[in-house]
């Protein structure tokens, strides 16, 4: 609040005039001084003298014996203030001047900050902010107000289900006078007016600063000492500081992950992260539901159909809920250029995208339309730097006091991609601190990819974080669960190899490779677990088992083929370059890493692909350090 | 209000007697008339004489000196009203008459228009009319009453939650005492008093009346001169009349399109123009989401998987939130054979049929089923004549106000359908004056389909109202948004050719013309835009153009064939017949136009329907002048 | 409540000192009798003596003519209740005795049942129960109480939406202030207090006899005389006990079913007659909307992606409205082995499941995972006593009230079933008083698979009923739609059989029955009415009526293959199980009953597989009197 005093440092430098203050009507007795001056207007005239106000709440009497002039109620006068009694009535005299100098007092309230909140429940507050929610309840309206400091919601009630002040919307910067109540803990204020506020580019440069300094990501130390981490690192502070910020613009958050182990690693750390942190924000338990979103992509990207249907969601949440447009965070997904018409569709709208991605990345492809674009391979490292360790780090630097919940889930990560890199050790040895010993972890994953499998296009939230042992999951049921869904899938695995071995087909290539071949749409069961992706994996890997030379495995469908190999630089990327050019007709497109992809084609050219395929097989480079990691993202 | 003396003209006509009225007990003052005698009972004993009561609310003295009998309280006498002090004060004689007739004066209040409400805020209204809905919220339960002006919502709370008046059904004819109130500007009547009136065939006749009136279609002028309108104008009003009809009932409505370009453009302005007549109708903004639906079908009928559950929907909107049965509006589809299942489980609910359609139709089938069946066929026009071109006008018949931001859109209809129709140049200049031209209206037209196709069973209303540039769209946003899906469209279409072209077959039949002959199962990518109708019509058009012989060109899948002639007089409807009929166990079916259509069939007969297919085409008419417009409605 | 006169009873027996009670401060004067002495707290001082108190609310007067000492206010003496005056006022002496025992008279509130509150409505009250449910609304918190007698819905409201009572949760022992209101018809309480009871084990105990006592099967006859269902009464009454008792402790059922005829005949009196134990319960008509829910599986087995979703749903409406886990009700489905991994996955949360099924079943594998089995196999019967017989009766010890509705429905169930049991005439002869004669119920029974078929994976709820003619339909509605929909059903398999007939191999095996093999994917329209399985069925069916001889007919698709046999002991089960062994890589899976059942296999080994089949098949015992019933369950 400015007092007169105050003010007079401004505008009284350098001036001769005695200064007369002319407040605004909504100041109280604290803005006034004994010995200044004041405009005032006449209320009442009594025998002894006239009442004076020199604001709405502001009187006091001029004694006759301190009167000049003679005055009727409603009459202008210029007074002095003489003195404040003890019992807080004014005593006046008028003033008796010809020349002075006004000075508007403007009326500017106590402003309280969000995060003071709670020591003022009860007491009229006036809050200054942008509006980032506006959500119709079917009784009040309520706003969401984010501040310098916070975001707190305030609820005006016009009449049930009615909107209130519908000339307020998202973005406006506003002042709110009102009443912090406690509501299930959380601070709730009752609205009595909201005003937008007209010149205040002072609050926007303060809004801004503030949301830059709290979206930064958290200092947190990496679990483990790993060089790879240290690359990434700055890359994942970018990321986590994009989808702090949303949170803080209370922009919706979609999640859009690859629906196996890792993917499931990397997105529900983060989704856990993220709703604790909307929960502190907002101080309501209901808004992580509506603010983040986890959406498994059964493809390794980003499918128009996903995306449609994600912008069209989007655009009817907007126009009913008057919810932003959401962030979109690609987790184990999105790196390749296979993504593109889904960015571009999202471009659009101005939809912003981060990605955190392992698989190989095609940056000239994407990043121009990534915001952020976390990949191991664009910081020289590989494959083996899995998603769901860069996301259980990106989960801390969200919300570091979900650490503990999360130290097992890299190891968990690295077991179900097959990850080779030396800090697995590390992860290892972090995850048995919790109890859980190697075939624990793999059993983890294992059920983690078997109930994705059955979950299809479902995220399954409540579920798998009972089967991760994450968010508070009672410690037995999410052991006896993994340990159940794991034999399961390795029941079912074990029964489709029972069908699928015995028609393998092996040769011997020119490089001296072994080559498997199976026809996994006829030799293997449909509509179960493992898909015909995984089935082909599982088979390489018991041809692997069984010899000492390299080895490469194709499991081909009508229009499809999954490749594996260990030992032959086969270079799928390459190759599938090379048939799309030589195959006239083929349809060939597909893609993926050195040693581990997936080829489409249309059907009736299959034999014609896959002839010319193994002729490059047969030519390719041996390479007895290759391994295939895992065929993650390419099953069915 | 009658009042007395109103009610002398009829009732004391002819008579001798004086007349003495007995007022109901709800009458004001405003009923009584110096002169007249009216039957009066003493509420009080003074003095100076009596107090007596004539109604409820009309008290007044007869002074002693205007008495002849004695009278206690409670005893009933009659009197005549002097005179009407100017404060409002009743001064009585006693009326000592032998002879009278008394006339009852009928309590009839003041009956407000549901119209006139604005000027009636914050009063004590009386409304009159049927009960066209009752919704139970979390507050009050809403009424839905519908008078002869208007509809308007009235709430009435018994407790947060519970059903208000439950003796009260949708159909009821009821008076309401109220208050109305403004709500988010729109009107609503608190209520105070819900009672069913008991003989009320004058009012069911005033509303029907009134209702026929309303629902009348809107008087617009064509948006161009064209005969085919012209021709199919009264068929056009017919149908706006049922569905505005439909809004004034408060009967949902639901919109079956044709999940392509032009059922875009036939469905998406009616479902605008009747939101928005809902909207003006109900004063709700939130109505139209529960009383119009749009739903694109993606075969070129009413399956019978979507009539059972559009009807299970409806059911169960009935159960649950008292609504009404909807009626069902067919755009672009609904002419033909094959809907007559999904009509015949309609209309075992008496569920009402409209469509709009310009595929070939088959009246004598589905007229029987239809409350109103608009076609270009049925008035000697064809397929030119699009459906979207005669849904704006439909739109507009419904609500004019719309006018404007349809005017591009029958251009868009005719290209993405290929109309050929004269009118084309008039629908083009048209959309040239909004800044549109022809390839901008393509590029729409393309992606209206593009986006139809990955939308799948989703309407995808918010998106799709950007794509095609109405319902206040951003200007540029729907520009670049059409562009970009077009673009996408093209790429994917030039993407499918270069794997299919290498695989067409191209022959010499014996009447000249060149066939091309396409598996789209075996050659043509799957899952993707173009699906294999799309991708067939695209072959075909590329043949076309190369050549300047008559070109049949047939794409096939294991159990289907799609079929386009240019050139060559197919009359595929009579081939699908003669083969149904020739080809033992091939379980043929199908149908379509003259020269675009599609057949189906089992497996394992597809070569010997090909083959006697191929031996029809090989005998077929060559006739130059016939072109195939477009295979739209055919695609997978 | 005890009065001091009863604790006497207890506390004084063979005392000889004099007894001085103390009363709890809510005690009022209904406590006290005259003659009996108090301890007293001095409330007043008058000239005539001292005020004192001997509870909160029960004061005198000590006159000072019998007062002893003297005393201010505060102090405490003991009194004797001397008189109770007739207009209320407690004249006391004061007690001067030296040795006297202190009674503690804790204050016992009257408890009043739950079912005794219609008549207390209005009045304060206080209830002693378990708390069955939370549920916060946008309004008050509405805990479910559960006592001895009943369950009813309590209301605390401490703000819009925000949740009252935080600590207190489902399962807690609490005792509730309030007042009974009736909404909507029901009662419900709202709260003036709400706490948890610390020591209750006898309420724990009076609960629990009561839930045991109230959730026992109702007592009914069976609807006709039939050994099969005296053998299984026990069994159904069991599991009539666990719904009953799933409804009373506010335990949501989901109905797994197979989504047939027999499926909804058993299915669709099951959920009616809960529906309205519930809503007799609960008071609520809305409550089974969220307590019941009937899901059509459409494999006959308990599949593992259902299970997955059903179960995270579970989960989330645990996490979301504080739902208990539900029960799990599977009818005409849930016998086999193929229902294990489910049934695994459900106790892992410890999910009751009971299952009421006449497909063979396996109780080796299942009955360790059932907590109810019932099927007529385990009695010595088979399936002619189909599921929908059964569950009638299960329906009618559910809620008797319901049986006059369902007395045509077994009818139903067997002839959809082609049940063969004797029992079919009396049930027949039942649907005959109802004036449905045999064809009527033919045609309702291929009505509800003709829907089932359409409605796919959702319930129809309101459409089923209608169909089956339960739960108040429209009596000329629901002839008109059964009618209507077995028509369809007629047309559509004539026209499937149109195709698929010229098709058909016949031949002879070695054991002199005819075999007949149809490819059904290549040879009967896909994707429509009747699917493969049904198909074949009907093949079947026309096959024997040809012919004298025994007849099996195979309708095989890529990977599957259906088998139907009148007079050749096929036993599929053990053939399946020979297969498996014998066809290495063969992939094969199935079972069923002795002459109806399927198998699957990988498609490439098909050949292999039928070959071995029907060298079986050859081998097999004719019996003339072996009739395959239905393929019901094994359709796609």
């Amino acid at each position: 609040m400015s007092t007169p005093a105050e003010s007079d440092d401004r505008t009284d430098e350098g001036a001769e005039l005695p200064t007369v203050y002319d407040l605004a009507p909504e100041h109280t007795t604290e803005a006034v001084e004994a010995g200044e001056r004041y405009h005032a207007t006449v209320n009442g005239v009594v025998e002894y003298g006239v009442f004076v106000d020199i604001a709405d709440d502001v009187s006091g009497l001029v004694h006759e014996s301190n009167l000049d002039g003679e005055y009727a109620v409603g009459d202008d006068l210029l007074v002095r203030l003489d003195e404040i009694r003890p019992n807080g009535d004014l005593g006046f005299d008028e003033a008796t001047i010809d020349d002075y100098e006004t000075v508007t007092v403007e009326y500017e309230p106590e402003i309280t900050a969000t995060d003071d909140l709670e020591a003022a429940v009860g007491e009229d507050v006036t809050l200054d902010g942008e509006i980032v929610g506006i959500e119709q309840t079917g009784g009040p309206t309520v706003f969401t107000l984010r501040d310098a400091s916070s975001v707190v919601d305030c609820a005006a009630f016009e009449a049930a289900g009615v909107r209130a002040y519908p000339e307020i919307s998202v973005g406006d910067l506003v002042r709110i006078e009102g009443t912090p109540e406690r509501r299930e803990g959380a601070i709730q204020v009752e609205v009595s007016d909201l005003a937008a506020l007209d010149d205040a580019a002072d609050l926007r440069e303060r809004l801004d600063n503030a949301l830059d300094e709290r979206a930064a990501a958290r200092d947190v130390t990496p679990l483990i000492e790993w060089d790879a981490l240290d690359k990434l690192w700055d890359d994942l502070e970018a990321v986590a500081a994009r989808l702090r910020r949303a949170v803080l613009e209370n922009r919706p958050i979609r999640i859009r992950h690859h629906a196996d182990g890792d993917g499931m690693c990397a997105s529900i750390p983060v989704q856990l992260a993220l709703s604790r942190f909307i929960e502190d924000v907002h101080g309501d338990a209901s808004a992580p539901r509506h603010l983040v979103k986890r959406l498994p992509s059964k493809a390794p990207f980003y499918e128009m159909e996903d995306v449609t249907r994600d912008l069209n969601f989007a655009l009817g949440d907007r126009d009913r809920h008057g919810q932003r447009l959401p962030l979109v965070a690609m987790l184990d997904n999105g790196s390749t250029e296979e993504d593109v018409p889904a960015y571009e569709a999202l471009a659009q709208y101005d939809i912003p995208i981060v990605a955190v991605d392992h698989h190989h990345p095609d940056p000239d492809a994407v990043d121009g339309l990534l915001d952020e674009h976390v990949n191991p391979y664009l910081r020289g490292e590989d494959y083996g730097v899995t998603t769901g360790m860069l996301c259980v780090e990106l989960a801390r630097m969200i919300h570091p006091e979900i650490t503990d919940e999360l130290s097992h889930v890299p190891a968990v990560a690295g077991l179900t991609d097959r990850s080779e890199a030396d800090a697995m050790a590390d992860y290892l040895a972090l995850a048995q601190e919790e109890g859980y010993d190697e075939s624990d972890l793999q059993a983890i994953g294992d059920a983690l990819d078997y109930a994705a499998h059955w979950l299809r296009y479902s995220s399954g939230d409540a579920l798998m974080t009972d089967v991760l042992g994450v968010d508070a999951a009672d410690e037995d049921r999410h052991r006896d669960l993994a340990d159940h869904l794991s034999e399961r899938a390795d029941r079912d695995t074990d029964r489709q190899l029972d069908a699928a071995m015995p028609h393998v087909e092996t040769e011997s290539l020119d490089n001296g490779a072994q080559l498997n071949r199976i026809d996994v749409e006829r030799y293997a069961r449909r509509f179960t677990y493992p898909a015909p992706g995984k089935t082909t994996g599982a088979i390489h890997d018991r041809k692997v088992a069984e010899t000492d030379s390299p080895v490469i495995t194709v499991g081909y469908g009508p229009d499809f083929a999954v490749l594996r190999s260990d030992g032959v630089r086969l270079d799928i990327p390459q190759m599938v370059e090379e048939l799309e050019e030589e195959v006239t007709g083929g349809g060939v497109s597909g893609g993926g890493h050195l040693v581990v992809g997936s080829i489409k084609f249309v059907k009736g050219m299959r034999e014609d692909v896959l002839a010319a395929l193994e002729a490059k097989m047969g030519d390719a480079e041996i390479d007895e350090e290759l391994g295939s990691a895992s065929v993650a993202g390419f099953e069915d």
